[in-house]
């Protein structure tokens, strides 16, 4: 167990012990790095690897769609609809969830059917209604038409080293360093007082009052930090109210899809709420347009509150000063294939 | 007249009077900047602001497509693709240019129809198979919704600085600053005999004696530098062969579709040659996917010559070498819509 795990733990038992006091238990500011798997060291070469091939069209059957292209990192971290665009206009019935902070998840996609960010970067790419490459060898045999790529697979993972999983690594060591500190609540964890609003630090409050941090806790307000492949997963909604029909929260079963397993039905990973002021719209659905919606939609649905305009607008000002530093980025050259074109 | 534009005047002239010999005349290396227009000069801010907007797929209308999804700057400046996709998987008839080295060209689009990179800015994101934006005003009351973007067109432009026209100049005063000199070429023609292989110097002397240059010369190989707004143009094909039916040459009457006079059918604005090795597909259609095709064509179908195989190799070898430097650019940070989305 790492240290930050060890201190996160630490923050949930005294959320589970101390009841409504443990505000100080449960806020932490968020680490400046992400917990590394040990068999995907993030090394400069295989960042930067990474973030060619997280914004290379080439790795979708029509060259039109990237990573990025859903999970944009220079807003963020998502293409803020509903549902995405994949090649040829297709939608799928999910919303992307951000990249920012998705290192500190121990699942990943909404319902956790992948454990870590390099399983994760592997869906897409085949998914029929995002990137539709028709299967891993054609990656790879697209890939190694592009010079660029070859010399640098071999440079960081050794000769032979243009594989799938090697794929995966080297955008996994990208998104691991796509980590946004030093918001203001961070700010304010750490001794800067004046880094919070007054409204914010009453939005604090009711967001333990309320019950909000039970679920949104740790670091990354996603729940404990749980070992990778272990989700943090709650029923959603978990109590039926008017929302259920309006924002259609029920159509997908959530979990249930990916396992069949009926105790996973309408289950979902507890979401990050780390940059959630800019990531609307909200929930798996991308249903609710904007973040006071989504506080009044999340209080009755999962707490079976209602709460007064005055504790929304105070929770929505709270979740703001979640927003944190998005690090400057270099784009990266995609490498070419001289004298001839790739993708009809 | 410029210095820069006076010079290149001379290497015209030099070129007309001197006929086969003239290469030295001819052949420039690429300026560090581009010409800039009086009206639009490029600041700082002006420049950053016009990056975060080239990058913005919110100037589409469902929010999937930014000027750099079909002319990407961590690339070749074009998709590398016969024609591009547009919102909704609509493609257009014709290729994308590149932006790389656009701000030499003194008319824009394969058919001269814009006059400056600032008309010509105006035009995708308008169009309905390109970003399909309703109207300018529809643009404007989307901006509108981005304090950030308000507030810097404020700042760049001075109060009520959010039009259409301003929009385009941000735009163009970024794509102004997309040059990319010191390639292998100019390395050589400022002096270091050893940046361009035998090959490529074979290639050189071909490109000269086969007629090539009769069209792609100056800095940027699209012909004299022009005043703004007047197009260097040429009839592509010029001379029927196999190619016209192969590659469908004919199919779009170019020019003429804007004008609709008829002394426009077929004629084209003569494309830039720099980074032409990374630029495959070719042609206004896109047809041709490799460059020694493209040689091919191009002698046929413009100076109705057959050139030998090494020709072909040669000439190639040395269009390779007018691949320049690209910059490294700091990817923009997109301006927030704080609590809500935008793009349904």
């Amino acid at each position: 167990m790492t240290r930050l795990s060890k201190s996160i733990s630490r923050a949930v038992i005294g959320l589970t012990l101390g009841g409504a006091s443990v505000a100080a238990f449960a806020f932490q500011p968020l680490p400046d790095k992400a917990p590394e798997p040990a068999d995907n060291p993030g090394t400069a070469a295989k960042i930067e690897l990474g973030k060619q091939l997280y914004f290379d069209p080439r790795l979708s059957l029509d060259g039109t769609v990237s990573c990025n292209s859903c999970h944009n990192v220079m807003a963020s971290g998502t293409d803020n609809k509903a549902t995405s665009a994949g090649v040829a206009g297709k939608h799928g019935g999910r919303s992307a969830p951000t990249v920012w902070n998705s290192a500190f998840l121990s699942v990943q996609f909404w319902d956790g059917r992948a454990n870590t960010l390099e399983d994760q970067a592997k869906g897409p790419i085949l998914n029929p209604v995002e990137m539709a490459m028709p299967s891993e060898q054609a990656v790879i045999d697209r890939l190694q038409k592009i010079p660029g790529y070859v010399s640098q697979f071999e440079a960081v993972f050794g000769k032979d080293g243009l594989t799938y999983d090697n794929v995966a690594k080297a955008i996994g060591a990208f998104e691991r360093v796509l980590i946004t500190p030093n918001g203001p609540l961070d700010r304010y964890l750490k001794g800067d007082k004046s880094a919070l609003t007054a409204q914010a630090q009453r939005g604090m409050q009711a967001f333990e009052q309320v019950g909000c941090v039970a679920c949104h806790n740790g670091a990354n307000f996603s729940g404990p930090q749980l070992p990778v492949g272990q989700g943090f997963y709650q029923r959603f909604p978990s109590f039926s109210s008017q929302y259920d029909k309006k924002y259609q929260l029920t159509a997908d079963e959530g979990r249930f899809e990916a396992t069949k397993k009926e105790a996973d039905k309408h289950m979902w990973r507890v979401p990050t709420l780390r940059n959630v002021a800019l990531t609307a719209p909200y929930f798996h659905n991308g249903a609710v347009k904007t973040l006071d919606e989504a506080v009044r939609v999340m209080a009755k649905a999962q707490l079976s509150k209602d709460l007064t305009e005055q504790q929304v607008a105070d929770i929505v000002a709270f979740l703001n000063s979640l927003t944190g530093e998005f690090p400057q980025i270099a784009m990266p050259r995609l490498p070419d294939t001289p004298n001839s074109s790739l993708v009809d």
